[in-house]
Formats: C-alpha cells, structure tokens, sequence
C-alpha cells in the first residue's frame, strides 16, 4: 500500500480541533495528504489537538469545492456513521470498503491513481451534493444508540482499518516453561512447606501429594517464575523452621 | 457476545473532554459501563463532548484506585500505543487481542465474568503500577511518526474493532443490469446519433460499428441507466434533425 496516495478530504469543517485530531490520526496511521474543503475557521493551522501532526496541518491544502479537492483522485469514497434510509450510492461496511480502498493503493494499479476519502461536516455530515462525487460510500457500523460519531474519532476508526493488517505482531516473549524437573523440585518443597507449617495435618483431603502436584502444574510456570517460587518456599521453610 | 460485561477503565484522565469523547465512542459502539479511576477533574459528567452518552456519564463509576475498579473482572487488558521496550507482559495487536476479549464475553464463558479494558492518561499512559493489574496488553499499531494516539481516538479505534465482525453488511441495492436486448436498442439509437451528428464521418476509424457496441456493453449499465440514455439520446437525436 502507498501511503502517499491517499487523500483524507474533510469538508466543511467548523471546528479547527477536529481537524488537529483528523491530522494527529493521520500520522498515527501514516498518512499525511490532508485536504479541506472551505474549512470555517481560517485558522486551523494552529489546532492544538494535531499532537506530533504539525506537518500534515502545514502541508494541507484548502479548495472551494469537492470537485476541485477530488479533481486528481480516480476513486472517492464518502463516509456516513448514518447510513441512508433511500441510498443512492452502494453503501460498504467499513471492513469491505476498506478492503476495495487497499487493492486501489496496492502497486499493481497504476501508480498515479489517488483515492480520496470523504468526511463530512460534524452536525449534517456529507451533502448529497458532495456525495454525488462519490463513487460508493463506507459506513462504520455504529450502534442505533448514538450512530452519529465524532469526525476525529471516525477519521481515526478509518484509518485504522486501512493499517490494520500492515502491522506485524510482537513476537512472543522468550519465556521458556518450566521443565517437570523443575516443577517436581518446587512440588517436594511445597510439600515439605505444607507439613512444616501442619496444614498437611489440618487439610487432609486437598493435600494429598497428587492434588498438590496437579496445583502447581496447572500454573503452566515459565522457568524464572519456578525459581522465583522455589526461593520463596525455602525462605518460609527456613523460618518455620528456625522458630520451631 | 454480551457488551454488560465489558468495562472502560479510564485511569488519571486529565482531560474531562477526553472522558466525554470515550462516552460518545462507547455509545457508538453499544457499551456502556465506563469507570473511573482518580478522574482531574470530578465536574467530568458535564463534558460537552459526550455528545448522546450523557447516560454513561451519568452511570459511571469513580474508583480510588485500579485494584478497586478492576475488583470484579477476570480479565484485565491494558492498552498502549507506545509498546514497550522491555515488556513485562504479553502485548497482543489489537485484532488479537479484541478476539480473545470476544472469546472472554461470548456466552459459553462464565455469565459472571466481566473483562475489563484500561486506558492511562493523556500524558504518559498506563503507569507501571496500573500495569501490573493487567493479564497481558493491547496495542494498536500506531506508525514511528507519531505513536501516542488521542485518549478518544483510542477508546474509539478499540471499541471499533470489537464491534467490527458483528455488523452485517448492506444488502447490494437493487439494480438490476440492462438486458442485452436494451443495451443494443440504445446502440442502435447511439449510432443514429453519431451520423446524424457527423461524428462519424470524421471519425472513421473509432465510429466503426463494433467499437461502439463495445463502448456501452463496458459500461455495465442497469436497466433504470439504460433508459435514461435511450431518452438523452432520442432527445439530441430530435434535436439534430429538426436543425437539418
């Protein structure tokens, strides 16, 4: 996926820290082609919520009309948190539309082709003029509760959903598992612990030597921690000791 | 999966908008139970930005520390956008980690169990101490450019993607594709249109029957498009002829 080819386009803006969020999400998700169309205030370029995302306000680009905005994009999709009762466009989930945008700004289409993704004002959204720029519409799939979201926070679930699967998981961590030699050293010394300080005697059931072996092997103990443990059980065995 | 079950935990949020940015997320993605540990500012239930989630903060809870507010869960997830360079937990990637909660708040799990998931402050995150509360770590990848996520943003992207496999797609609308009967009716009137036009006469080569045929078959037009051609065309057709 090329990063560059992707145009976030919010229209209609009213409130600048929107726009610092949309910028910060961007870069979060490594995006950073921020377009707006006849933002309400000027001055957005000084938005304190584009933490880490100063650039991407500099270098965004303000345009009368969505036509304009859209000009140089051969794919332009328009957001709706709403959905629409009688929708004149295919309307695509999130996940799927996300999906089509991918296979778009993958390399085997053309290397000049841009997409540009549409966000709409915060009280009314996208117009259904500026939806007739669009080709499809997404939808997050957001409950009837509150369906209507914030555009920082749309911008950002998005995005998100177009990196999702670029990201490489961590590796597991190297915490080797204890080995039955191990795990039957720290069994003898918990038993030893257990008659030391008689609750062998007063629990006669429950600490039969084999539910105890079962115990701690059912902890699935990494090495580090067995030893931990053996530590902590000796010390207990010392004192019960020392004080008897 | 059983969303009562699932608990925001917002640790030593400063920012009270941020906590009314994660009501509206919670709202939008049908969860509801939002607590709070050692919130800035107690006046948070008035934030503005709860817009619709006035409920959830008027039902959150206030907890002094992590162990209370986490007391009845039998998962605790903390999050980080950061990762860790010396991780003392599992870290999952989101995708991976929202599986595993599913599988935690799907029925055949216990109808008691409550999971719970924890967000750190604007500044600095989960402190090493909340941390040590949690099974293992969440993180969503977030790129080098700017790592730390908005406190909304975050709750949202979260939230997002335990909701996202449960929303069914759009029905594909309705439009049935023009038969080949009418898409060669309006061939016929197209080709009427470029002689009485001249088009063809001055462009030989393109004009050519077959070319045409398959200009509009490429088009993939419904029935309800088809039409609306056929009648564009007829119209300039009529229009050419009373001019001649």
């Amino acid at each position: 996926m090329d990063p560059d080819r992707l145009c976030v386009v919010l229209v209609s803006t009213r409130n600048p820290l929107n726009i610092g969020a949309a910028a910060r999400a961007m870069c979060n998700f490594g995006f950073h082609r921020l377009r707006l169309v006849h933002p309400y205030d000027p001055a957005f370029r000084e938005a304190r919520s584009a933490v880490g995302a100063s650039s991407v306000l500099a270098d965004a680009k303000v345009f009368a009309t969505v036509a304009e905005a859209v000009a140089d994009c051969t794919l332009v999709v328009g957001t709706t948190a709403i959905g629409h009762r009688q929708p004149q466009h295919p309307v695509k989930l999130l996940k799927d539309g996300a999906a089509s945008i991918l296979q778009a700004l993958n390399p085997p289409s053309s290397h000049h082709s841009r997409v540009a993704i549409l966000f709409g004002s915060e009280k009314v959204g996208l117009s259904n003029e500026d939806l007739s720029h669009c080709h499809w519409l997404m939808h997050i799939p957001t409950g009837d509760q509150q369906k209507s979201m914030n555009l920082g926070q749309a911008v950002a679930v998005c995005l998100y959903e177009l990196a999702r699967d670029t990201a490489t998981p961590f590796p597991a961590a190297e915490t080797p598992r204890a080995s039955a030699e191990e795990v039957e050293r720290l069994t003898a010394v918990l038993l030893e612990t257990l008659h030391a300080s008689e609750y062998i005697a007063a629990h006669s059931v429950e600490s039969k030597e084999e539910n105890i072996r079962r115990l701690l092997r059912r902890m699935r103990l990494s090495t580090e921690d067995a030893s931990t443990w053996l530590g902590i059980l000796r010390q207990v065995l010392w004192k019960l000791r020392s004080k008897s």
